[in-house]
């Protein structure tokens, strides 16, 4: 498939890395490609204007801070994402008095892309974990969750296949439903970086244990 | 233990049951005990005035519904509270027009708590989970996790103590550092509705997974 990364961050890279070993056409967009040229050469793959890699992908994967996303998508185009896999990996925050905040703390960030681009078939996933365990589910002490949200089956069959492509088998795949649990999937942060701060490290993620077998 | 629960709802009941089974002295605390004597005689455990039941224990456990906590707790009085380790169980909920919210969503409820009643030991636990999971751990396929946020330490170790009492070895505590972390675990009830109500039930649990050992 022809993927366009939109944001060159850690998460990007190394999606962009994984899903170019497994074969897909990838590209990453960035606001300012002419100044990504050893990012370029360092993954293989090319950084090109959000705009031009938006247009010719056939899956887009918004990879930029939660709080940008909607600018950075308006740059991408309504046009360019019409019909389109949409999948959001993002998680905003503000430094708010009392600490970390959402950007998106009512609205999911998720439904708030989907609002303003309605034409695009929007998939939450990938946003309770760090890049590193995105990439290398494997490199956890055993099997863990993903989460899909969107209200369309057929891009969430689309991007469970990408997630599959990943090293993310089937059996870790967990469907909460419409866009609107994306919330669930974002308000986790909180959670993550509790985590994260008392363990010393961000290589971990959750699984759902389910009840006995009756 | 001397132990009061206050609340008389799933949680108080199923906790009430397990506690007093392990041996300590439990009772629950009520707005209303003298409508609760058909509960009190199913229990097998008193049902008294919350202001009774706190001036009694030596541990009380805030398992009203969260938006109603902070003004069950004025019943109980500063003074039955100081000094003493006060288990924090809730999650508080509003309807909004947008869905479902928490009732206290920046500051977390149990850091509300301790700031109304500054000498209390709050310690927020258990409340990522639904009642039955709470006293039956081993209900699950697997093990799982059971999350600690509090500013005592020595409050934190009666707490874990008392977790092992329901069934949760120490090897499932995971402790979050100080009781602003209770911030996740309130704000992981978006997902937990998410993964209940996708999944048909609430017997299930997240358990943290480790990166692998090196």
């Amino acid at each position: 498939m022809h993927i366009a990364l939109i944001g060159t961050g850690n998460v990007g890279r190394a999606l962009a890395k994984a899903w170019a070993a497994a074969g897909h056409d990838v590209a990453l967009g960035s606001r300012h490609p002419e100044a990504k040229k050893d990012l370029a050469e360092e993954l293989g793959v090319p950084v090109i204007g959000i705009g031009e890699a938006a247009a010719r992908a056939e899956v887009v994967v918004n990879v930029t801070p939660g709080a940008e996303s909607i600018a950075a998508l308006r740059t991408a185009g309504a046009e360019s994402l019409a019909g389109k896999l949409l999948i959001d990996i993002a998680v905003g925050f503000t430094e708010e008095p009392h600490g970390m905040a959402l950007s998106h703390p009512t609205v999911s960030l998720a439904e708030e892309i989907q609002s303003t681009f309605p034409e695009a078939q929007v998939v939450k996933t990938l946003s309770t974990m760090d890049s590193v365990v995105m990439t290398s589910p494997d490199s956890l002490a055993g099997p863990s969750t993903v989460f899909l949200s969107g209200d369309n089956p057929t891009a969430k069959s689309r991007t469970a296949l990408l997630l599959t492509d990943l090293g993310w088998p089937p059996s870790s795949h967990l469907d909460l439903g419409p866009l609107e649990t994306a919330r669930g999937q974002e308000h986790f942060a909180h959670l993550f970086m509790g985590i994260a701060v008392s363990q010393g490290t961000y290589g971990f993620n959750v699984r759902v244990v389910p009840p006995k077998a009756e």
